[in-house]
């Protein structure tokens, strides 16, 4: 084997409660990669579509992790990429992670599997430093893993991925609309009062029991995020409205997805997520934005070969 | 049935990672209580052994509790209490919150049960108003319910029992120094840091998981406490030295039960807890202050008839 093409699926991060330690794994929207073992050393990306990113291998992210994931090995050989877009960039679902996580899983198959998906999480976190400026892993560890993933911790890194009920959809809108990166840190604050870092842990732990236990109410209820999203809705335009028609048609709960600016629902089956999302779009359809919407199954597998 | 004797467990809060969310009930210390169903309408405090605690209904914790839940099933009798304190008042261990539990389940049970456990939880949490000023359910729910507890929130009151490995025994040094609650609170800090918060909700995170999916290695490297414990540990003398003994001889974790001074650590099996308790107060006898120390299995059912 010297060419495959591979599925690298885009996720949800925080999931409200769980900010920078919580993210799922989507089945319906992701990007495709070709990756092929070549016999001259190094990563070359040789070709883009979808965005505007750049070929040069250390500016890119699934160059920078798949030189990561490379010197590890101390190969003779190298690889090439190609890159196929289909998450937008800048979405808040998890673009720049999919793209690392698609590069470092494809070489590590090539390879012969030296790693497990575990172990490839820290060299797709290498990647997320050039979209984002640091190392995190909420996105790529669930892009890596499948299902719900907890990052307990960094030092050592410490991921974990979750037992789940088999019937959550999550159902994704995303407006066309910026929201600077820069700008939604800008709205964090650096402390925050215990009181409600408590509630919100009290709800973490709830979503966690929640999803080992297969309780669905304990799920929605506990789907809320009192810190982050006070802050940071501002920035997305009718996002009380979409998340609260979202609430009526059904949906466990709502929220931001990642820093923004989409907008995600977890919901109990197909039929009730094509019902949230019919509602998310009515409601979204008032600030004449154009948006895209997803209804996807939570993908148990994560990245996949195609 | 008229009269029976209650067995009212001890319990450990916060865990570390879970300040007023997290509890777990034990099994080998508790007070006695005997609760007598009587003709005359009201409860009475007919004898306190083992303590020097009111008398009167409205100022004893099990009076409160016993009042709150009497009023809600409009009882044309009464009901006599006995106690007998095993657990030192301010100890750290749910002294207050035994008496509140171990009085509304006695009732419950010669009413008949009108209530499940669950809903017991709510009328305890009066009691602990006698003795802390503020109703909470950290400690009365690992009392009524057994096992690890987590209160998700409180508006409604929402208390999940959950799922955990049946060989978890918990270790506990109780140093007989006095810390008031007033300073024990008054060293916390309203506001913390958000950074703080996120490597604290991925170790409460962690912990949940390692219970759920029998993980005794994931429970113990989520046996951590950035937030609470760098502040009170100043409290307990020794404190430090103790925590590294436990680490050393083969503890999952340890840490500050409840508001302290009771220091506690988790271990895998019965062996190995008798083992960290050797160490534990071994590294204690230094300071020359006296100590009890208890070994406790994990007491899955809670408050029981004795």
């Amino acid at each position: 084997m010297t060419e495959i093409k591979i599925f690298c699926p885009a996720t949800i991060a925080n999931l409200n409660c769980g900010f920078d330690v919580l993210g799922l794994c989507l089945e319906g929207i992701g990007d495709e990669m070709i990756i092929r073992k070549v016999a001259e050393k190094g990563i070359r990306i040789t070709k883009i579509t979808g965005a505007d990113l750049p070929l040069e291998t250390e500016k890119n992210v699934a160059g920078v992790a798949a030189l990561a994931l490379l010197k590890a090995t101390q190969s003779d050989f190298g690889f090439e990429i190609e890159i196929h877009k289909k998450i937008k960039a800048g979405s808040g679902i998890g673009s720049s992670s999919a793209s690392a996580a698609g590069a470092v899983f494809g070489i590590n198959e090539l390879l012969g599997r030296p790693f497990t998906r575990h172990e490839l999480v820290e060299f797709a976190m290498k990647g997320e430093v050039v979209a984002s400026g640091s190392e995190h892993a909420d996105n790529v560890a669930p892009c890596l893993l499948g299902g719900f993933t907890l990052v307990r911790g960094y030092n050592p890194l410490d991921v974990i991925r979750m037992e789940s009920p088999s019937e959550i959809y999550a159902v994704v809108l995303h407006p066309h609309i910026e929201v600077k990166t820069s700008d939604s840190r800008a709205v964090l604050s650096p402390t925050i009062a215990l009181k409600d870092a408590i509630t919100q842990w009290g709800n973490l732990g709830g979503l966690i029991a929640g999803l080992y236990s297969k309780d669905y109410g304990l799920i929605g209820r506990s789907l809320q995020d009192v810190i982050i999203e006070p802050l940071r809705k501002k920035l997305i335009l009718n996002f009380d409205q979409v998340k609260n028609s979202a609430h009526d048609a059904g949906a466990l709960g709502a929220g931001i997805s990642g820093a923004g600016p989409s907008i995600f629902a977890l919901c109990k089956g197909q039929n009730s997520a094509e019902e949230v999302a019919f509602a998310m779009s009515n409601s979204y359809l008032d600030t004449g934005i154009p948006f895209d919407i997803h209804v996807s199954r939570v993908n148990a597998e994560g990245v996949r070969i195609k």
